[in-house]
């Protein structure tokens, strides 16, 4: 199975060369290991953190980039140590891999889905006990990346986590599975029970009624931003993960980066005003990390091609991800 | 007066197409009805909200592209709901009419006050009970529209709740009723009282001291930034609000949006570092508009030559607009 | 057939209002007639123009925006006068019909594609004796826009004309009918045969040696730039229609801008150094223009999304489109 | 009459500090002398180069920052220095006043026009046999020099030579004396005969017929741009100039940057495809600065404020001035 | 020795020219003085603030145009006014002057270094009683100001307080005195004791491990921003100086712009995402400079030349500057 | 002497990762092979081409961020064949090879210069016969890759051939040997003998008189790019290689991208309104790779940093680069 898939999967189109400073780890891209076609998957399958790249976008129902935000993530690398000063913890204590990016096909997306389907159901076989990592990529991939764990292991119970401005609860037959239906394609196809989904985030003018309907009749859980904030978005997250850690065996976190203000996510161009601030979302995905049955997450909606010139938005992805990485270390 | 003023209006230049998706009414922008040159004035007059857009800003200190706001304004109505996920209400379910643009004179400044003047007095009688939103455009045009409503309801007592970084009080002798001056304007004319303006948002290095003095002799009230955020925002606008319900009869919000913090609204030239945040702003004007005093409203100052690519700021002042009309609805 | 199609095609998402300037017709927004839902088509059938948005570009290889050029193309009417003077001609003495857009599916390009197929067709049949003018989009689009014609009037002898940097002769086995195999798509369908296809502007290191071949095995004619700057561009474009006129009954014209050098098309993300100025291009499509056989055309390739503030490349493309206009007339 | 006006304009708003290396003079903000409130202007009334500062864009039909291209043109002096590579000759062989900028009203556009005139008037009373060089702000203000030139001279016949993608003979009943209307101010007022109106690089959908129709009837010259191209930028201008010396006794240049293609000029809100490249504006304008009749120019329609990063567009005016000046040496 | 000094700082490279109102100061730009040629040093020697530019960031890691701050810095002090709203009270009623800038070596970073030490130090001789304000250039500037301040006045114990993301305690034997070694510089020469070190706002993943533990060892004093925020960014600031004021006699406030959240600093390249806001840093500026044994300050890292076109970022600087000033006035 | 060399050069910061294509070199990306710790510097000593970057900036007048280029430029490769549509030749016949980057000091300038005269010396001794291309950096890495190069073969006499808008004959003794210098420390330091020479580009306000008097009386020979543009510019080179052919051995071509016109080298901030266009530049550097004695060649002054979004100038700096491989292939 795995050498069915690992052929399949392409590597980064580019790799680090590891400085010449001794056996020091001290940067990020010196940290996270790629799996090249040299490597031996064997080697690293109990890697603690296994990262996948999933570009894909032409799924998304606004023209997108962030089909580019793997590779932009991974040329940030180089920007990032891999100590955390706030938890005193270093990354480097722990083990990370890079398989490269699931392939995609230029004009069938329905290809593209099978693909991420069929990486991630690959990647938590071989990956029995790592937390894995996808790095999209537009919100179409959650539902796939889902279904593949659920392939995987088809005896665990599914929870979702969503930082979200918007439900993603849009009707599958109108326009097929883009980037705004994942949650509704998880309840249509009996992957995730609508009981088991929590949505933080959402506020504004960015969701039709009859889609709050929609979550309402399903038993969909959601705090809108306003709520979230007047509880604290850590005492949110935490009762979330409370109630569905008696529900489920393993909770999947997806964070689609349109759930943060326009102002600090210029690069994502679903973002709003209104929207959480970058402390706010660093303290949810914190708190959601550190719960153990936290095992997959995802990074989606970021349109490196938008972002303007310092990169504020791919920089703050990248934090989203080490903080992620840091809270799993603290549990 | 009417059939003397709706020939003069210029009709938005654009109107949206009404998708084909059957009655439903999701998007602002299927929403707001324009009054073309076909319409019936007759049949909206009880309308409940009045937009008007107000597109001068020759009349600006500085080079301003705030002349263009109206029309980016009602691009962006494509992008929002009317449905408001945080308060659970339609704005649908109300009525909004479009009249168009206040038409400008390109050399004659003194004409394009007086339009404003005119047209304010005219939609303040032909839409006597509708909340009018007029959408400017650079400050001067807030002095012309509450000049108006004066002409319209002489017997009304007028008082003003601003939002701003700036006094807006400097002395109509050095260069006539530029950006600078409606308070004053407002004052001199005669047209309100300065104990019943309200101005929430003062701050920093941008009002020079003998403004501040003019303000005090002249009982003009106002928060500074550090006071409201010590009150609390919305704390400071109810507290306003209810000074003001005891001594006028009707309440004209005006959102000068360079009352923000230039991270946040790099579309308004005069927007500060230490400015008020999204967040904030959204709050107060959400406070202001429950109040049923409150029945004209205007956003002025954000010049879209300005913003950045994705239009944070334009999304911002259409989500300030949103807002308002939403906190009437709560009323 | 065609009430079939014409309610199949979106309208145009916005109308321009007319301005109250009697009877003048001086801007092109005011010329060009859109045709909605209460619109009669049978009146327009004999335009001289037609006019059809085709916003697709998630079939391209890289991320691409060039889905938003049809409504920026349209927002830019405004800003141009319907009189050419380097001509002396008024482009509004001759009619013109903006039928508005191929209905596009989110997630299912062959569909896409299926869509534009059907409205080529339907409109070739329609507007019988009409220029069409595509406005993509994506350069995929071509071979169905070609492909409708085709089987509109299956007795007609295509050839074509192509300003382009790339051959487009990518093998359609490796990714589909993406942007980089028009050309090949209508040989290996048969469609069009490879000796009546005429590529000029070809140039620099953006095509690779296999391409090559496999033109001068077809028998695809070319010119790369540095030819035609030697021949001249109008000198040219007389040459390949000269013998094209010989062989073929209609020409298409197909305009991908990224023929021109990145200076001059910031916002065609495939335009490169070296390729044509924005005079040249100019000269190029006014001379093509003048030929009676050529009967249809399109440009694609221009991403909005990427264009620099003041938007040079959407006013270029537009500016292409009237100056092709121009040429028709000037038969 | 002198003394009335100096203290009229306003002097730069800041002045260069030289460089502590000794008596050369290599840069042009060592050379060009601003006149202060300390300096006599008695002592420089026979400078070779007068520069005067005319802030004022309100006038401009567009929203335009063209009022901030007198200090930013000012900022760049530091970037190039006096010598003349091309000719070999070193500008500070002459001498050049920097008289500061014409005071304008913030709302009163007609009291800023007749400053100008004032200005113009007493500049050119008291700098008898200097050039004069206004840098603008909009088009509108070519009218005002012009008039002001003829108060001060009313002997003498004034003939202009305009380079412009526009006639700028817009009629004045409609908006007043726009940027849209110069030409036609300057005949409707007398002030210039229409056959003394030479117009170099008209071109494409940017002028109204009707407009071509009254430049035809009055008998302005003017050759479009592909009509100069053919015969020569440099000889075009001769050719107009020949024709002019024989009819006038002082001629003045007017470059609306807007004749560049805007590739070449993304500060010209109102450049276009197809205008000018910069070799063929610097061409243009040094060869009419060599003739000796030529005492007189302005660049107007530049807007600092929507140039690109590194100030391609306030480089080229700069340029253009200085390629001027160069002109006048080498008479 | 002053006279030795002067003639080696270069003057401002532009000064402002003082509007004609009066005796009023009103805006920055009218109350700074600029030192100039002809400026008698002896005159000025108590004033109560001394601004002096610092250029370099040649020294920087990363390449840096934070040399171009000084300038850019000065050209906004027209936005600004001498009158601080928030605490009543107003600039002008102080002195200060404008030094100039330290000359710097394009090639030669060393002697750059020494100059700024040898000006430091005749600075803090000559104006012995003055606030001295050095605006950078990059970190490295602030060890050459300390160690000039070291000089002039030995005796003093100097305390540092220290608003950064990183320690900026980098082995020097690598790279020698960048910007990211200041703070071990000034430990390793004994200018500063680290237990008399004290830094705000250290986090996320911008620290390598082995610095936390040189500045364990070392006794170097932080508060992690996370700390800050929990304690209050006031307290946390009062806390400090009450330590410091026990062990030190004078304090140097060194603010890092780099502190700042990305969202709120586009113009600083090693701003990050997870940073200050605004807010925060200009509360911990202002209860910092309420102190009274704070007596100098430098601002640095602040590339104007990143900043995006409404200058956020050099704004926000600027802001930082006065609201310093503010707090020294409230002692 | 490679074991002394090889150590001292960085690596690429990454390397391209092959994609899976079987056995065909497409793109550039595919082409170059990177000289990683692992690889044999023996086996490639017989290379066509050499390509070394020398990421030195901090050596510039003004604030730069060439450093960047060598990496910019590598990430660029994959946007490229290797196939030569105008020439009909694939470079992928030659061998080609990345030797990384010559290591750099952050505050130490001199000994940068020292290392890129070291690695130019060793590299000129071990590929003894290969086209040795130095990636800059600024320009005064040009005087260091010309003495290492002398170093190397000191028998051989060294002509220069320089496209740029500047003399680069500033004096060393006022700011040491920065990026205006190269062509005056080559002289003086015997490297070169001044009649051997040859600048082509030179124009406008962007050079002292003095510079260009040292240059006639040392006999540096120039050509505007006025002059140029006259004879041709290939004519141009070729007239300069032929003199030139005659005095020396070996030929350095140095492109000082600031010779560009601004329009097209946004990315270059020395580059000037009225400079090269891209074809000219391709043209020139095309002939002058031609010549057999051309053997060495560098590409200076290209900021990305300062590059818009779609990066025109890093993709012309590169395809300056391809184009100049072509000329070689071409003998």
């Amino acid at each position: 199975m795995k050498s069915f898939l690992y052929p399949k999967l392409n590597p980064p189109s580019f790799t680090w060369v590891r400085p010449d400073n001794g056996d020091r780890t001290e940067k990020v891209h010196e940290w996270i290991q790629p799996l090249t076609a040299d490597s031996d998957p064997e080697k690293c399958k109990d890697a603690d953190f296994v990262i996948v790249g999933v570009p894909l976008s032409r799924s998304s129902i606004s023209a997108s980039g962030a089909s580019e935000f793997p590779d932009a993530f991974r040329r940030l690398w180089k920007g990032f140590t891999t100590y955390n000063l706030d938890e005193d913890i270093d990354l480097a204590e722990m083990t990370a891999v890079d398989v490269g990016d699931v392939p995609m096909h230029v004009t069938d997306i329905r290809k593209c889905h099978d693909n991420i389907i069929a990486a991630s159901n690959a990647l938590h076989q071989h990956f029995d006990t790592s937390t894995v990592c996808a790095i999209g990529g537009d919100h179409s991939i959650t539902a796939m990346m889902v279904k593949g764990l659920h392939h995987a292991k088809p005896q665990k119970k599914i929870g979702i986590l969503q930082f979200d401005t918007h439900f993603d609860l849009r009707d599958l037959t109108d326009n097929g599975p883009s980037n705004g239906t994942p949650m509704r394609n998880l309840i249509e196809s009996g992957t995730v029970e609508p009981s088991n989904m929590y949505n933080i985030g959402l506020h504004g003018f960015f969701n039709t009624k009859d889609l709050k309907q929609y979550a309402d009749e399903k038993g969909v859980n959601y705090f809108t931003l306003r709520q979230a904030r007047k509880k604290g978005i850590e005492e949110t997250v935490r009762h979330c993960l409370q109630e569905l850690e008696a529900k489920v065996d393993t909770i999947y976190l997806t964070v689609d980066m349109d759930v943060l203000d326009i102002a600090y996510a210029p690069g994502v161009p679903a973002s709003t005003p209104g929207g959480m601030t970058t402390a706010e979302l660093l303290e949810g995905v914190l708190a959601a990390a550190k719960h153990p049955k936290v095992s997959n997450m995802d990074i989606v909606c970021l349109d490196p091609l938008k972002d303007t010139q310092v990169q504020p938005t791919v920089k703050l992805g990248t934090h989203v991800f080490l903080t992620f990485l840091t809270g799993v270390m603290l549990r």
